[in-house]
């Protein structure tokens, strides 16, 4: 754990410069807008330790795959997300000394991510090696106005001396990733072009042939006023410049601008992509830097207005929930449907591809409570979009008749993952996508998806179920072997208490799905059979068989469901007995020791349980949570979150406010000490679930809200607000107090404690 | 499977040029003397597809371990077999023409390697573009008197021209590996000289600092005269030449002699490595390859003496366990227990390290009936030296106490190998290691290795065993949990039965071993233990409890042992039932498929009622193998031979030959498409068991020889000779009569059918 940013109710803060620190911060203080994204790396030229990245979504390489064994159906490629042409460079020459602060003495150095605005500051003063003194305030955004815009502003003063100043405005298209298989550069050179104050380049990625055109319109202000001066241009391949040079006496200020459009092949045709990008920048320019900004900040102003969560009397709390939601809104805007959640968003490379199944299990109920509907809606559609691909995987795999597989991970719905027992086996994914479907339709209470995508897509995961699932004559029973569960600390088990029951579920929610459409769409039901070469009165006898017959391991002795088949035969020991020095248990003990230890990664029989919470007795749940928490090690950000939801759900405060504590400010403590690869952004969906279903006790059952808050003791009150059903309602919770408010003024009727409220 | 050798009782023939098949011919054709080398690579220039290898014993390189996604404990490296020097280069120009004779019209081709003799003889006859023709005849061989020499003689004869001929004679070092994690170079120059007819290189190996000079002495006869004709000399980094000039009339020939020393640091000390070379080559040129190849082929009929079998009746079959027989003596000649056998041997790269448990379970049966005492021991010593690496192995996996897991690859006693399934989970080697130390004891009746050198090695891997088993308070037994079996198509299974009755059983015969050493050399006893730190009364508390009390599954309705737990929850088909274009199932199913099918690779639970026959009823082997068999794909080439031994057992003769005619010409007739790759060596000691103790029925049982032969019906007889404490004896048996001829012609006890009776 790294604590080094100061707390504030809406600004992450951090002052005096460690280079050593600069890589996390590049992490913590990054932009995005949905569109696309950018680590805080300095505009200036930096020799320290950095990690450069720009990235736009949806733009992706598919990397060779490297193995150290093959095995038969993995996939080829794995797609990469791809550090992007570098649009913020703005290189520095004081006196014909090059600005670098990392060899410079930094006398001051301060940057604030103001996260109501959606702005990132930074200042710093240094002393050059002559005893010059500078002063540098930068300040950038990625507009949520216009997607394809970023705007910079970058103040200079001389602080104790006249200088002369080159400052290099440029694009660089001759970038790298990190993570590269075979350290391949991924771009292409297509076009460089400067006239006056617009430069551009057109770059193109190998074998995906993404073209992204990235413009900049530059200027300068001296002394906060309008200068005449005109850049040099110089052209190379991959890299354009717009060169100032101008002469500043000691304290006057030069401002420097870049606005910048960054458009590509998968919004315009490749011909116009130059045109629309010059229109881009023209047109921002001519509104400038400050009009930009103000209309940024109301867009801001009014996503918060949606999505904000107000603690009272935890400040450290508050700065974290907003963090996370910072985060989560920069990230997904729910424009595109093509797009979706990466684990890392736009703040790394770590893990490529866009999308696991953090999206339906985790973020999902966000975007469904703070957003429009088509926005949650577009991330269900992102997998009926995939489908095809999902059946193809599966049909790699040796499965037939429409049976799909989602991938593991994934960027176009290609299977990119290649480690056998989670790619081939950690087939719960399956489960997730499902259960999205009946969670959108739960809470939006519309019918309309599942009749229209959903329901093609159940029967794929259905189909899929049905084959993977075998019967044993032995136990009489259905069985479902070699499987990986969320718990990824054991692989290739037998019968997975998690799969096996969302597999069920699965089925059985598609029947009911399957009679809904014969009963009330007929011939939509008859069209759809017809399209998947469907006939339910076949097909179907055998997924009732397996309903009706699924061997579900519990231990009649512990009454508990059994995490697999045999997870009682492992030596048991609590978490609690760990030493410190063997925690994190995956840095620091061997593959083999973990995987044969009773430990668990994150929630697995307790996220089955989470899910489908109404279906088991507050005692089951109970057991279930003492026998398998005390076992567990949280060592997945995705941990924590589920199980401050169900030890508020039991009382159990005390657990739920450490475990929150974990989650909460997960990266802006750097509890993983990985934060210098980027930000868990999906987890932090999760802690928005720990906050509302957890302390907030929020749940959608029986198309209504249902609360049953438990605050921590040191919180004075929790605010947030939620959509649901059409209606915005405002819920406000004390220690004792719970104030449900619905900001269109009509009554709205909810649950406390199953008792029926309503407001005045 | 690809047929064009032609059969014969010693020789292994190819007529005619078909570059296709020529990586299949150089891996068939190689040669090997237990110190290096040599794929059947042709001395002149071939621009066609060619594996080039020339390996040399315990030369290795650690190439940095490439995996997908790491996992803690894996080892960083992974030693690699390395393409040494090459030694056998004799480039010619006739006429300005180079000769390649991938691109000649080739009007004559025949490759002989003549195993009786351990010489590779080739000739072709091939057409230039401008019509001349010439005929070459090479003859070559690695001295098996002399391990550092190999020799060259090559003869080129203008058929219908008077030709004048440049022959380059050639060492090169600039030699790369095909198998490369990293596409390095691995060999570093260290000198190049040539003095007259002497040309020499030294090299280094990269990271491991092997020194390797190899040395030629060459010379010319014309028309089978010594000719006085001189080289003329040329230097360059790691390739020197010695060019020969010369004019020839039509007919006339000229014999080129290459005699090659290559000497190691592993063998003596750098500075005088290029002394030792010299000296070897002089030594042997003044012999002259007439004289050594005289020696050598007097060497190689002494080694027939003792290790041949004869199969009449039966030509194909004949050939086949020559082949065999002759590729395992090339491999390994027990001169160095530091060395052990790849799975390759000489063949090719492909496996890279050069110990498998391969070894013990498969390889030390045949030297130990062939070869004096002191080669299979130096097998089991190899281990010995390496006990420190092994428990150096087991710490990194966070065991503790001495105990020891040999790797599962290795060349020096590190691991290799790099998945985790196998790396940390085939842990059933220990056991192969273990009773291999028996299986020595048994057959040479020699107790002074158990107690110098094997209790140490058994007392270490029981301690892994007991740390390594748990108990089930579940099961009220002890359990090993997430194991791979001798069945890789299974991972990470729970109680393995294979793998638990052999750690039980390594458990009770370390016990005896203990007791034995206590009773009979107390001494001996005491300072084992204060080495190892052993309280024998405390230690073993746990061991006895474990073989009192470990869980090893049965199924009670079939009425036999599982091969894990939960086999039977697996859909049951039989092998039979795949269809022709699934098999073989690793190359046409994905491997999820593999691993949740039925389908077994290799012997499991069969392997362990063969290594412990004895322990069963011919009903309980019967039971097993009528289940198991049929379940078995036989995918790896270690698979058949298992099963022919006790096919013939259980009196199924069709099984056993169907069986044996898939490992008997494994690697001849390529049943697998890879002997491109190289050869499978170990699996050639598999042939040797199906035909010895398989046809043979040989066992070794309470002191004695015991034999139950049954002879597939084309087999007119079967002749053998066996070395067995101290005694040599010829095993002849005919389809109704088996006669035992003790070679010393004292008489000798055997058992035939369990009854005792003894020689005349």
């Amino acid at each position: 754990m790294k604590k080094y940013i100061q707390e504030d109710e809406w600004k992450i803060i951090e002052e005096g410069f460690k280079p050593e620190q600069h890589k996390n911060s590049e992490s913590l203080f990054s932009l995005g807008n949905g569109h696309m994204g950018q680590r805080a790396n300095f505009e200036e030229l930096y020799s320290g330790p950095s990690l450069q990245g720009h990235y736009i979504a949806g733009i992706y390489y598919p990397d060779k795959t490297r193995v150290g064994w093959w095995k038969n159906g993995y996939p080829e490629y794995f797609a990469k997300v791809l550090n992007a042409p570098s649009w913020i460079g703005i290189h520095l020459e004081i006196d014909q000394q090059s600005i670098d602060i990392y060899s410079l003495k930094v006398l001051d150095f301060k940057r604030v991510l103001d996260m109501q605005k959606g702005i990132l500051l930074r200042e710093f003063t240094a002393e050059l090696k002559n005893g010059e003194i500078i002063k540098v305030v930068a300040k950038r955004f990625l507009s949520i106005c216009r997607r394809e815009i970023g705007a910079i502003q970058y103040e200079i003063t001389p602080i104790n001396f006249s200088a002369d100043i080159k400052a290099d405005l440029f694009i660089d298209a001759g970038i790298s990733n990190q993570d590269a298989n075979y350290d391949e550069k991924f771009w292409n050179p297509v076009s460089e072009s400067a006239i006056g104050n617009l430069t551009l380049i057109t770059a193109q990625t190998k074998k995906t042939d993404f073209t992204v055109t990235t413009a900049q319109w530059t200027s300068i202000n001296i002394n906060h006023s309008p200068s005449q001066l005109s850049p040099e241009n110089h052209i190379e391949t991959q890299k354009v410049h717009s060169i100032y040079k101008f002469s500043l006496n000691k304290g006057e200020t030069a401002s420097l601008y870049k606005i910048v459009s960054v458009s590509t092949s998968r919004d315009y045709s490749k011909e116009l992509l130059e045109e629309q990008a010059k229109h881009n920048v023209t047109e921002a320019n001519d509104l400038g830097f400050e009009a930009l900004e103000k209309e940024h900040i109301k867009a801001w102003a009014a996503k918060w207005e949606e999505s904000d969560i107000v603690i009272e009397g935890d400040l450290s709390a508050q700065q974290g929930i907003r963090f996370n939601i910072f985060q989560l809104i920069q990230t997904y805007s729910g424009h595109d449907a093509r797009l979706n959640i990466g684990p890392k968003g736009f703040t790394g490379e770590k893990y490529g591809g866009s999308t696991y199944w953090d999206t339906e299990a985790y973020c999902l109920p966000f975007y469904l409570s703070t957003a429009e509907e088509n926005i949650p809606r577009n991330l269900l559609l992102y997998r009926y979009n995939q489908l095809d691909k999902a059946i193809e995987n599966a049909r790699k795999l040796g499965f037939t008749n429409g049976a799909a597989l989602f991938p593991m991970v994934t960027m176009t719905g290609e299977e990119c993952h290649n480690e056998w027992e989670i790619t081939f086996e950690e087939i719960h994914r399956n489960g997730a996508i499902a259960y999205a479907i009946f969670n959108y339709s739960r809470h939006t209470g519309d019918e309309s998806y599942i009749i229209d995508y959903g329901l093609e897509v159940l029967i794929a995961i259905s189909r899929f179920w049905a084959q993977r699932i075998n019967y044993s004559r032995q136990r009489q029973k259905y069985v479902m072997l070699g499987v990986t569960g969320p718990n990824e600390y054991e692989n290739n088990v037998n019968n997975n208490w998690y799969t096996n029951y969302i597999a069920v579920w699965t089925l059985r929610y598609t029947l009911e799905g399957i009679s809904k459409i014969q009963e009330a769409y007929p011939e939509k039901a008859k069209q759809l059979f017809n399209k998947i070469n469907l006939d339910p009165n076949q097909e179907t006898v055998l997924w009732k068989e397996i309903i009706g017959n699924m061997h579900l391991p519990e231990d009649n002795d512990l009454q508990i469901f059994l995490q697999q088949d045999g997870y009682l035969d492992k030596e048991q020991i609590l978490a609690s007995e760990l030493a410190p020095f063997e925690r994190p248990i995956n840095q620091n003990w061997s593959w083999d020791r973990i995987l044969r230890s009773c430990f668990i990664k994150q929630a697995d029989v307790l996220q089955g349980i989470y899910f489908f919470e109404d279906s088991f007795s507050e005692k089951e749940i109970r057991r279930n949570f003492d026998f398998y928490e005390p076992r567990t090690v949280h060592e997945s950000s995705l941990s924590p979150c589920i199980h401050v939801v169900l030890a508020t759900k039991l009382g159990k405060l005390d657990k739920a406010y450490e475990l929150y504590l974990r989650t909460s400010r997960l990266d802006l403590d750097d509890y993983n000490h990985e934060v210098h690869e980027g930000c868990h952004i999906t987890s932090m969906a999760g802690t928005w679930l720990s906050v509302v279903e957890g302390f907030g006790g929020m749940r959608v059952k029986n198309d209504s809200l249902h609360f049953d808050p438990l605050l921590p003791p040191a919180w004075k009150s929790l605010h947030f607000k939620v959509r649901f059903r059409g209606r915005f309602i405002k819920v406000s919770i004390q220690q004792q107090k719970l104030v449900i408010t619905p900001l269109d003024g009509r009554t709205f009727k909810y649950f406390v404690d199953e008792k029926e409220l309503i407001t005045e």
